[in-house]
């Protein structure tokens, strides 16, 4: 069982969603978060004035998914993620980890049976 | 040491706290969520107008254990999560993974001692 | 590739994200939390009104770092996140896990070549 954390730009949650119900993956968790990636802090003017922009608002997702649907979920996510044509900075990162249990509450499932 | 992650209904965060913190686990840390589960999105009507519910508020708490105590906080969780006799579709879904450090910053402590 | 998770004081945002970023560390995800540590709750009096005061709002840190970079993150982390001469009750807490996959969703590069 792995869990997958995406963090994406706002803009793109409702396809990412949609496209991840229509492949099966009905269950999934988003935060608000601010975020900073290796571009890291810019110095921007506002009519004249001098401000540092440091985070942006992204969105993160977290997906519980069975070992063997791992690829397929990491694949869509990324390719719906992208905006553009060949994508654009701050567009996302994603990472795996693995779980060593899962419960669902309502049933006491475990397992991969309770994702 | 383990991370127990539990994504639960607001209306339960009060009850699972407090029994949480009778069992001595007092350490937390809740964030606002936006969550679907396995019902996925779903077409209500309001007043004759068709309208997706695709999210609702949830709440996402982290409790850090220790291997030992895994199984009490976790049953804690389970049970107390549940709302109704049977527990009802929505009440939460658990997740457990390792975790390799633990440092409480105050004193520089690390592993089960920084709990 | 690991995942370190610090809750910190608001208080401390700004120093930890400077520091980490002259230090290298430009990528970050920052979530608004609420949080008890081993204090738990206390019942504090407001008014001659008792009230118990159970949360207080932390900052939720997210960093991605290459295994070789962890140490030194660490400690940049708990040194900056300390307040006070000695650390005060309440400073934070920091967590670590392994992570199995990395992918930047622009050019889909993945493992340490993706933080
Ligand atoms: N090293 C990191 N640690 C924690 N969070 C990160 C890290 N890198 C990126 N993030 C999170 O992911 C979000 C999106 O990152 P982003 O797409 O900008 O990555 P990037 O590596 O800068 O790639 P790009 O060059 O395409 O912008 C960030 O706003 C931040 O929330
Ligand atoms: N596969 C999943 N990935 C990520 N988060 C999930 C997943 N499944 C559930 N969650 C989170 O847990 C919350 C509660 O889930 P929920 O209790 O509805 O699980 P369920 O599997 O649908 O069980 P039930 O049939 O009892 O409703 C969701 O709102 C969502 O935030
Ligand atoms: N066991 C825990 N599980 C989950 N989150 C925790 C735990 N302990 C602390 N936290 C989170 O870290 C934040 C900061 O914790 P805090 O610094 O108070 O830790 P502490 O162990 O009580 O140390 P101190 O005695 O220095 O206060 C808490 O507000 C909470 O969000
Ligand atoms: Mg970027
Ligand atoms: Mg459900
Ligand atoms: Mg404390």
């Amino acid at each position: 069982m792995k869990l997958i954390t995406a963090v994406i730009k706002p803009i793109r949650l409702e396809s990412i969603c949609s496209e991840l119900e229509k492949a099966g993956f009905s269950g999934v968790t988003a935060t608000e978060v601010q975020g900073r990636g290796a571009q890291g802090g810019r110095t921007e003017y506002y009519r004249g004035q001098e401000f540092s922009v440091k985070f942006r608002t992204k969105i993160r997702l977290e997906l519980l998914v069975a070992e063997s649907d791992l690829e397929r979920a990491l694949d869509l996510i990324v390719s719906t993620a992208k905006t553009g044509e060949d994508g654009e900075i701050g567009d996302g990162k994603v990472w795996v980890s693995s779980l060593e249990q899962i419960i669902r509450v309502r049933t006491g499932e475990t397992g991969e049976a309770a994702i």
